[in-house]
């Protein structure tokens, strides 16, 4: 029996991770659990699995979380330290699941010696990549992709060295505005981003995968995670989503990772790595599937995906910007205040408003960069402000 | 300098394996090379590469090689016993790409302790399959599979330990013959039959690609190089021959092995392994090939896959039936004498009138109960003519 941390519990790969856990009795025990701000949601999690510990990120939560497990027995508490101690709860795994910047502090804090750390949130990878990985090595952490791309690419890359790399491939499906022109991209609103074609999802994730900058983010997150250059690294339209990832090797061999389009499977994976566990996940039947397409990105109509190309290539502080502006223009694109257009507009000129600096090396370096990031991106949101329509 | 010996030297996959090692001077010295009846062709590649040994098949070819080798001081011999030598030749990798049942003596001979045997005469596992694989093992041979499909297979198959395979995919391209009614197939002609869409390859290898019986021969191929259960392995038509092989895990991931129809891709990861080797072989570029096609194979249309299906599950002397009364069939096909449909018929006809045996347990059985089948088919041709046109 291994134990099991969940950070995000309650956000869609925790509520995936849950689904496996529970179908496979006796194979985890729940170490600790950490959610946002539900704490309904989050005690009903802990009366059923008992972890030895819970916490809540949103402080003002946390007297409702103590209500509802009063009597318990299980421990819990609420704010930032709350979920670091979470995070730092003895466990054999952990899975980081926050969504956005908020994981970078408690996905390292959950690294030591002998752990495998489970990454879903991409944030902390494009924000503060060196340090991260670094900090890994240094604790002598086990890292294991989540997120489906790089997890196809992960266990593509079991089939030769890195040094046989010629070319890593990540696939996007293209999100709902692939074949949108330009003009109906301006136009569109939160529910029609929303509606992605494939994937169920967050929203903030979500809105990334219409923009493309989803992609752009896997990208440096590849990078960092595979320690290749960002020549070999590339993305193309698959509106599929059937094959994930893609690694060519130097004799022209190509190994690929597919699944269906469900976070089912690289959840497993992770979990069970460097075994494998049988799940009831939906299998992949190509003959029913019919038929796979690819095409090449258009970078005029998602300009979101060549600045985070760009971001990449530059390095140093770029990706922390390009991430930390991104957050705060998809937030206000949801709320309605600026159009989808808007999202890369923010984003290119809070990254030409802030001198390149050196990629940060420390936690607190990255957050310091992005909350310089956010403030730019911030100021800037009344000069893209959606019309009223 | 590694060293290497080519059964087959002559045929396509000896010729790409050397187009190879012409492109990476330095890498590969040539210890020996046998050929089937091409003298002039066997003389010309010896002179320049300078082997320790040359060994024609032919026996009637032997005096026309020695001629043609005469005072270059490279040893040559012919007939069978001198393909045994040149598979005995001290060498550290041996391709055997000697095509049919031909393939299997040769092949066998080449075992030897520390030695790699790349295996592209999938007749040999079919035929001897049980044999094969003991006698493999026995004498501490690595097997490396050469064609396309297996080595695809064999390349997804690093991602995780044979016990957590669920399923192995191999794909088919559904030949000349996919889209076309029963009755064209059944009037189908030699020049028909070897228009292969993707792949150039030998006339008996093409012929099988047209009647789908190659993919039933590489069913029974992939379950005994990969100790599969028949229930475990499949085929699917793809068209477009670029995903070759998938490997699903019983956690829901599927590894795929991909690669521009063209031999150089396997040959060179099985001249490299377990490194790999800088190749000019084209490169996949999925946005331009745009996409991929896949459908259930139509046992109806292309009874020869259902005949080697039923062979591999009914396992003993069946496959060794089937492959050699198929030997005895494309002959006559290519002859003229048959219909391509007359194939199979005959296929069927000869598992018929022979009582399932046990499976062959030496070379000498294989050939024996290949023998007895060639000889039943033989007989039945004149029941399976073509009516002259």
């Amino acid at each position: 029996m291994s134990s099991l941390t969940i950070l995000g519990a309650t956000g869609s790969v925790g509520r995936s991770t849950l689904k496996l856990v529970r179908e496979t009795p006796g194979r985890f025990r729940i170490a600790a659990l950490a959610g946002g701000r539900d704490a309904d949601a989050l005690a009903a999690l802990a009366r059923e699995l008992k972890p030895g510990f819970v916490a809540i990120a949103d402080p003002a939560s946390g007297a409702r979380l103590a209500d509802l497990l009063d009597g318990s027995g299980i421990a819990n508490g609420a704010g930032p330290s709350a979920v670091i101690a979470a995070a730092q709860w003895p466990a054999d795994m952990v899975v980081a699941a926050i969504s956005g910047i908020a994981g970078l502090v408690p996905t390292v804090a959950a690294f030591g010696a002998g752990r495998r750390v489970a990454v879903a949130n991409k944030e902390c990878l494009v924000a503060a990549g060196a340090f991260f990985m670094a900090e890994a090595k240094r604790t002598g952490t086990e890292l294991l992709p989540m997120d489906s791309e790089h997890n196809a690419i992960f266990q593509a890359l079991s089939a030769a060295p890195a040094a046989h790399v010629e070319k890593v491939t990540l696939t996007a499906s293209g999100g709902p505005f692939r074949t949108a022109t330009l003009d109906e991209i301006s136009r569109a609103g939160p529910q029609d981003a929303l509606r992605h074609p494939n994937w169920s999802m967050g929203a903030k994730i979500t809105i990334d995968s219409a923009t493309l900058m989803n992609k752009g983010l896997e990208l440096i997150e590849a990078h960092h995670l595979f320690s290749l250059p960002p020549e070999r690294l590339e993305a193309v339209i698959h509106p599929e989503s059937v094959i994930h990832g893609l690694v060519a090797f130097r004799d022209g061999s190509v190994v690929a990772g597919l699944a269906v389009p469900d976070m089912c499977v690289p959840i497993a994976h992770c979990l069970a790595y460097p075994e494998r566990m049988e799940t009831t996940c939906r299998r992949l039947d190509l003959a029913r599937v019919g038929r796979l397409t690819f095409e090449a990105p258009d970078l005029e109509r998602f300009p979101a995906l060549r600045l985070a190309i760009s971001a990449m290539e530059a390095g140093g502080s770029a990706p922390t910007v390009l991430n930390g502006a991104n957050e705060v223009a998809v937030a206000a694109f949801l709320a309605g205040r600026i159009g989808l257009l808007g999202i890369a507009a923010i984003v290119e000129e809070t990254l030409a408003q802030t001198a390149t600096g050196d990629a940060p090396a420390s936690v607190e370096a990255a957050m310091a960069c992005d909350s310089d990031a956010r403030a730019i991106a911030h100021s800037l949101l009344p000069k893209f402000a959606a019309k009223a329509s």
